[in-house]
């Protein structure tokens, strides 16, 4: 049986891939007094004199929603928000799994970028942090600023920042092995979409210089007519050669190639046409840019995937839940780019120069080391940085 | 210690009263291709071609949202969203408890019947049904009317319909402990709002005739000014002797009294002032329209509160987790009439001729055999009315 249909059978036996349980005692008269009527006026009370007494008399410190409204799921595209549940749930189970965070899956009925801005906002008071999945380009953008400028609780789209930050890490790691300067590499970056954009803008943070974006239409160059605002941002700050062409144009001689599009779009050719050492992250999902045995045979020294399936998975999941755990640790009001940087290298720094190879170039998603690393630094990072409400 | 500062320190120990849990292995990279991505599309491409598969493949089935806008909170009034969470937290809680609903706790900050609408219909494709909770009037009949109709899932207003349902289990156990008929009693309702109106309504369901309704500014009566359009419609139910006056007037030679309404608003003469056997249930919360003891000798025949702290508690607890088990279990489409009914009697029937005494009318509310009794009644109506989309 292939992971597919096992994957159909095993959900439809779950039911569910998470569940709320009840942390008190509820099974006596006296319990009940305690922890519903009347007891339970009291830190009702409590809160409503101070709301920020919010976050220690009831489960939002450690409590994040993950909202999608089903237009970007997996590389599935628009399938609704029904059919976005199951990664919803996943990601859930994830965030308890390795991040010890109570996450509950919301998805949203509309498209329309203000009911979804307003709905999150409607919904804030309840929670500690915002997840932000699986929204398609350019809504999310717009989503994720206004809500970013709008409340004072972690706001995180994870398709745009998780990407980035787990992308930069094995890219920190693979310029290891490989030998070469951030400063120095040529960078192609194939998807102009929520991720491929996020992730042009934070390795250029990093350190990165050269980077140019494809998308089906092409190389991302300033002036060209199909770009829409956020690509014409990012037209202002790649290519700056101001190179035309198609993918296939830009892969030529590139050190490194980033793929956050879809199936089957990256031939053999390509990647010969590579320079020497060349690193390849084909990050579609479920099916990558080229399948990982064909870019090796072409010459491609490290290759990494978002499947578990293959060595070297770059998955956000690296990403979310420690990032969520630090945050809410520290009960960040925000999350900074510092913050993003800090859980890149802390990802990467859990990879020992001894253990690094072409084909270990990140932690497991599995490994809690990893989770815990991501959790510490991007704490510290909100505290340095002054968006920490505690100090720890 | 009391019941107060007992549960302001346990809530800040506790630090939320329910959780999140992974109910499936995250712990290898096999794991992760089953529960997630690349296995994870398969499932979500069934629901995206069959929508009534996400009851199948996801937590959909057991889900249910708490929702409030924190306007009437127990008795404490318009506390806001942040500070209800106590309560919605604890709603959650016993959900889980006594019936084994995933529930989460929803406040939402707007008290716009249309913001609520709106975001409740936005959402509800995550969920299997709809617990409406401590919404103020009249805005909780609009609100709950237009989900109602707008939406596939059962949508249960507690504060309405929970608070009806346990008051007439306790009304059927009462009358045949003091051998009195539903037709031939003359029943006062104190407090003319979301509760009191839903309990009149329900009552005269159940084939009680006279009752009189009355308010902070007296009886509810047919051409009263101060009549809100809830009220107007009351009045052309109940007080079918147009009487006029204050609560004092209607409760003369009342067989039983319903308070749900606020602290210490029936005095001992007015007890003294009703029939021999009088019943009274004063379910305000935290503090009840008067005190047990005082109602007890002023010559009151059985005495119920809202508060586990006295005997004969008269809490929604006793319905709501029951109600929407039976209801999830065959997937109704809506909670109707006939389901409520069912509830009030399963309740009711938990408590055998043997057992029933002046102290003990109902079970009580952390009894598992009663909330499985309601979520067997429930079921079955719910069938036998054909609402139900499984057939147990």
């Amino acid at each position: 049986m292939n992971y597919k249909e096992l994957s159909l059978k095993k959900h439809g036996e779950w039911k569910g891939k998470i569940e709320t349980v009840c942390r008190v005692p509820v099974d006596s008269r006296e319990a009940l007094s305690v922890a519903y009527t009347p007891g339970v006026a009291e830190p009702c009370m409590a809160i409503h004199n101070d709301v920020e007494k919010s976050f220690e008399l009831t489960r939002r410190w450690n409590t994040v929603p993950v909202i999608t409204d089903g237009t970007a799921v997996l590389g599935l595209g628009d399938i609704g928000p029904e059919a976005g549940m199951p990664v919803m749930e996943g990601k859930c189970a994830l965030f308890k799994a390795y991040g010890d965070v109570d996450a509950y899956p919301l998805c949203i009925g509309s498209k329309d970028t203000e009911d979804i801005i307003k709905t999150v906002k409607l919904l804030a008071g309840s929670f500690g942090g915002i997840n932000l999945e699986d929204i398609s380009a350019p809504r999310c953008f717009e989503i994720e600023t206004r809500l970013k400028e709008e409340l004072d609780i972690p706001v995180f789209h994870d398709d745009q920042h998780g990407t980035a930050i787990v992308v930069a890490a094995a890219l920190i790691n693979s310029l290891k092995l490989a030998k070469k300067n951030a400063a120095d590499i040529k960078l192609v970056i194939n998807g102009a979409g929520a991720a491929g954009i996020a992730i042009a803008k934070f390795l250029l943070k990093l350190g990165v210089k050269n980077i140019t974006v494809c998308d089906l239409k092409g190389i991302v160059c300033k002036g060209c007519e199909w770009l829409n605002p956020a690509q014409k941002e990012l037209a202002e700050i790649t290519n700056l050669r101001h190179m035309q062409g198609a993918l296939s144009d830009a892969m030529r001689g590139a050190d490194v190639f980033i793929g956050v599009s879809g199936p089957h779009c990256v031939t053999e050719d390509m990647v010969k046409s590579m320079a020497d050492k060349a690193v390849l992250f084909t990050c579609a999902n479920p099916v990558p840019e080229i399948e990982p045995e064909k870019a090796k045979a072409a010459g491609a020294f490290i290759v990494g995937t978002g499947s578990s399936e293959n060595a070297n998975q770059i998955n956000n999941v690296l990403v979310f839940p420690g990032l969520f755990r630090g945050a809410l640790d520290v009960r960040a009001k925000t999350v900074n780019t510092e913050m993003m940087i800090a859980a890149s290298y802390g990802i990467a720094g859990c990879v020992s120069d001894k253990e690094l190879s072409v084909d270990y170039i990140l932690p497991y998603a599995y490994d809690k080391r990893a989770h815990n690393a991501v959790a510490k630094a991007v704490a510290q990072a909100a505290v340095e940085t002054g968006v920490a409400k505690i100090k720890k």
